[in-house]
């Protein structure tokens, strides 16, 4: 069976990041994440206050966190999230 | 035109969290939004360092503020969150 585990990292300092921005970023995790188990599923930013959250899946903390180094963007703060509600 | 801004909320202290609080403490916003234009739509947890991200809709800040503190839930922290990716 295939583990599957949920993350969100936060990156502070994006103040002032566009839609066209953060596409692009999210562009870059996509490429990184070829030909690996790793999904960055999505992300939310606030200009404003320069807060970036990121979604990802994968088989362990260490494989979310390679892809999103190599795509350049190391993050401030990860969180596991095995717990969820809709 | 129905301005809806989405937001998220952030508390710490939550360690230990389980499924069943989880889903019991996002009853207590589900009930709290009803006759109002907020919507509670998620949260994620993480029991290990004990955060707990909220995920809400509504016409203000002030509103969806208004709607979780009434539930009991007054947060750390806020953020609005204009951009999103998929």
């Amino acid at each position: 069976m295939e583990v599957v585990m949920k993350f969100m990292d936060i990156h502070s300092g994006a103040k002032g990041i566009t839609k066209e921005m953060l596409e692009s970023e999210h562009q870059k995790d996509l490429n990184a994440q070829k030909g690996t188990d790793v999904k960055f599923t999505g992300a939310y930013a606030d200009p404003k206050s320069g807060k970036l959250f990121c979604l990802s899946e994968g088989p362990s903390l260490e494989a979310v966190k390679a892809v999103h180094d190599k795509a350049g963007h190391e993050a401030d703060e990860w969180y596991e999230l095995p717990l969820e509600v809709k």
